[in-house]
């Protein structure tokens, strides 16, 4: 268990792992706001654009792109005039979103902490 | 408990919030990877820089002053000749790095789905 947790870890280290390109995606700071914003279900562009406080359009366009691409976000076109674009994600989307919004949950717990560390770091 | 959640969430999509910057620092690519590679245990610069393939020395010590100041890493000089400067994780460090493994043992195991995503995504 010990031993298979530390293949899978050593593998993420190189360049060329295909995990790490993917994981690049799930948690670059755009990806990881995307992912837990459509946690609490399907969005619209425009209405994702404006949950996530800061993004760009082309920004996101390229986040959701690139996790369409990775299987964790669906992006739905119903044939209405306009046509409606719905982005929601996938079971595999679920199950990372969950895990990024248990740390995220942890971050904040730690809030505290760290504000403390950066103060004394800034004092220093 | 599902209420305190989507608070807890709610606030990291803040662009002021500073749990929202620490994030960026834990859950950018090269953070992501210095967590991951100190919680294997104590480095040197150099070692470290080794492990995290591709990492530029610049990138790793902007990567390693950010999360030291967020209090995750702890940097330690021992006054030898010449002095040597090991870094190693805070126990509030190694709490979010715990996190961020189940995070990649998540992705690592999904990445058959994400894979075959990408291949349909890319054929299509």
């Amino acid at each position: 268990m010990e031993e298979a947790m530390e293949d899978l870890v050593a593998d993420v280290f190189a360049r060329a792992c295909a995990s790490r390109h993917v994981l690049e995606n799930v948690v670059g700071k755009w990806g990881v706001l995307a992912l837990a914003a459509l946690s609490e279900g399907t969005y619209r562009f425009n209405a994702l654009r404006r949950r996530v406080d800061g993004i760009s359009e082309k920004m996101l366009a390229q986040t959701l792109h690139a996790l369409e691409r990775d299987g964790l976000v669906r992006r739905e076109v119903h044939g209405t005039i306009p046509p409606r674009v719905e982005y929601s994600l996938t079971p595999v989307g679920e199950r990372v979103a969950a895990k990024l919004i248990e740390l995220i949950e942890l971050v904040e717990g730690e809030m505290p902490a760290i504000r403390a560390a950066q103060d004394s770091y800034d004092n220093r």
